[in-house]
């Protein structure tokens, strides 16, 4: 991935992530908040799922054509692993980002699962969610060895964020459907998808003026800049919170709760039991 | 901040915080204990709120004055962070104390949101307040490359104290209202306080006679010193919780609870929600 | 321990222990989610106890064998710890091998006293468990002094899974049932046992060709292993699930609940504690 | 504290206070469960406080010995902390083991107030148990500058037990009467007061027979003979554990209930309380 366009693009998903994230929780939490003035017309238990399953299904694609285009890319190893003819590993680099899309497909696919059918408990999909990030973290880990100063520490920053990710998305297997666990999730996937951008300036400068990378003044400086992301980053999720809630405000005051009655006795038992999980 | 005013002024802020903290949460989990007697005449619900938001507008103005004199002062960069002609970054030490500010100054105006308002849940001024410290421990971590040894050691033990508040914070969001995890987070602001003086006095002295900062035995009086400054903290913080609800019963003595009927029911309804949480 | 087969035994045991609680903890959850149709005939308390006695008999059977093995194998120092004539310990791997069979012998031997008499907490064999584990990865920790970096890095990921094991088991001990946990702990430990049988093939390779052991790829390529171990692990696990959910539900479908009446009360109270447990 | 003697003293304390607690905690668990069988007039809450009062002032009592003996010993420094003629600390080492006893000080005055008073909340001496714990650990960790490497190693592997308390004492906090933590609590003791008598023979052979300091064997043996000292000390504590609980059982068998009945009603009260906490 080393170039301006391979950082970039993770970039963008995480931050579509984390934004759809920050709209969806606050969503729902919103509608929880208001039941008494029937909000649960807006977002429903079945809509929800739905939802969920959307989701899930997205990043499956997503994850399987990030795979491929590792491996059949013009760079690609075409599913070589090893050249035996000159003794070494083919583009492991492709191979490790094979690997990390693996893991979040497995999230997805497990997250279609969990809400698709009854088969398995509900809370597994944060947890398989905390062990994508895990992973991705880890493979970051053991990615740096011989690299320049400032290039290990833009990718040791970003393993703040992604081991951020994972703890809260376990704490979340305990802790379902606090809105501060998601909406701290949803910001650290912001910080995460900005901060892929900033490495690609920092390390692959379009402007074409490169950044010394063994001066201790810009690794002060990249360090500030990274909390600056995560101010951003909340804000950014603050702003999206306020402005569901708004929406979902001014709705309900149009359509008053008529037809409160009229909501099936089984639907109803769900929704407190998704509250309770 | 390289001078000894630099650190004694945001020693004397945090002792005053840590102080602070000592006497509200004194007060509240006295008046929650006593409210048989008609306590809750000392510190009702709306007085809370009330006083939360007064601390968190006091946080945000010292914040942005902090912010101005850092940036404006006689050696702030003046919003300048980059000298294009000489190529190198300006005054980073100002943009990451601006930076730390920046992010108290969030967690106070988050804090008078979520208690001026019904906007936001509850908890999350606790969780801005973890992120506000965390972020402190976290610029101070890369802020200590190529100094003395000393230097660095007193620093690294202020994180002790910082990342410590940090978690502390962090659990108050699970268990709110835990009169323990409170106090525990009075003492460590207190030690913080008290410790910023230390570093004053050890690498700016006052008298004049400087420290060899390359000296294993300071490095190990220090460390005992830290000890003291906690225990100190501790007893400080023990002696407010003493006076605190010795004052408490005493005027619970002399006024009897006759007027405990008048409670209007929903502000009695709002203080069981607060033990809840 | 330093040949192909001393990796690929104990690989082998934790396999077998992996695939087992996949199959024990997927029983139980599901016959208790299924109660109501009177699944409990499949899986009730007293057989969980016998299993759980079984278990852990086997557990200090083998620990007990692989302690005489390791004592009295051909290279064993037959209870000789120290070689007085030539100043010198007598063959301190055998030892530490045997401490760590000593250790997971205690977790059998009290996962049987615990289930067999009620003498003992509950919840004391995963605290057992998680010691076991812990002590394990603690003497790996110790262990790599001197040795080549391909090797000591082979054995550092073995520790993630292994103190992951003790940290999933001491979670256990406060969300005692909790599904994700337990088969998490069985995922991990496949993945323990599918990591020996790697380190063989790495260490010890059965073809003859040697590996580079200071290869910078090659340690690259074996971290990316280590998460591919970890996904066929998890997809073992799920397989295990379906598979025993399947036939639970198949099982009950063709047997009516009629008998459901006939369970005598004291052992459905054994039940609900169980759950609540 | 550098010679046999100094190990061994505290390394009897630690013993005899894991054994104590072993002992206490045995005893409330097993009368707890027994209670329909009339158990509570073997430890009933008033015996409880008395207990735990006398064991907070033995604490002070010893903590005060310790630091008198530091201080005012041949080899005190009479509370001399700074030779400004020589310009150098005076006996640092005293000086530290001195603030070690201060914080063990705080946390038996701490326990004293906490169940003679109702001023404080109950959990209160479990934070600062915890804090005593963490402090040593604290001071032993900057303790280590310069030595040979296994005396390091030696006092490395005391910080897993003392740390190990803490963070146990700190559960306690939230889980106050799990009888798995306090068990484990005790057993961690019994290891700290073992390893510490292990250390002086280590490091002070009363036979003469000096240790190569230097040797990586010694360090891989004595890694081993740490797993020793923590299986033997939870044998000890099952042990007792199981002595206690028959005792309790026969002395219930001899004695039937009859006087249930008789039970103040406030008595019975305040031991559910203690139950719930």
């Amino acid at each position: 991935m080393g170039s301006f366009k391979g950082h970039a693009l993770p970039g963008c998903f995480f931050l579509l992530a984390g934004l759809w994230w920050a709209g969806r929780f606050s969503l729902w939490y919103t509608t929880r908040r208001n039941k008494s003035l029937g909000s649960t017309r807006l977002a429903s238990r079945s809509t929800q799922h739905r939802l969920e399953i959307i989701e899930g299904s997205t990043i499956v694609f997503f994850s399987v054509v990030g795979m491929l285009a590792e491996q059949f890319g013009p760079d690609g190893p075409w599913l070589h692993l090893y050249d035996h003819t000159e003794q070494h590993w083919e583009k492991l680099h492709n191979w490790q980002h094979s690997t990390m899309y693996l893991f979040f497909g497995l999230a997805g696919a497990i997250s279609v699962i969990v809400h698709a059918t009854e088969a398995a408990p509900l809370a597994l999909d944060r947890l398989m969610l905390a062990m994508a990030f895990f992973m991705e973290g880890f493979l970051f880990l053991y990615h740096l060895h011989g690299r320049a100063m400032l290039d290990v520490h833009v990718h040791q920053l970003l393993l703040f964020s992604v081991f951020g990710e994972a703890l809260v998305s376990f704490l979340e297997v305990f802790h379902r459907g606090n809105i501060l666990l998601e909406l701290l999730r949803a910001s650290l996937t912001i910080l995460q998808g900005s901060w892929f951008w900033q490495i690609g300036f920092v390390l692959y400068p379009p402007s074409g003026v490169e950044w010394d990378l063994m001066d201790h003044d810009n690794m002060m400086f990249i360090t500030m800049c990274y909390c600056w992301h995560l101010a951003v980053g909340l804000l950014t999720v603050s702003m999206v919170y306020c402005t569901v809630s708004c929406v979902v405000k001014s709705r309900l005051k149009k359509t008053p709760p008529i037809e409160m009655g009229l909501l099936k006795p089984r639907e109803r038992e769900q929704e407190s039991e998704d509250e309770i999980l």
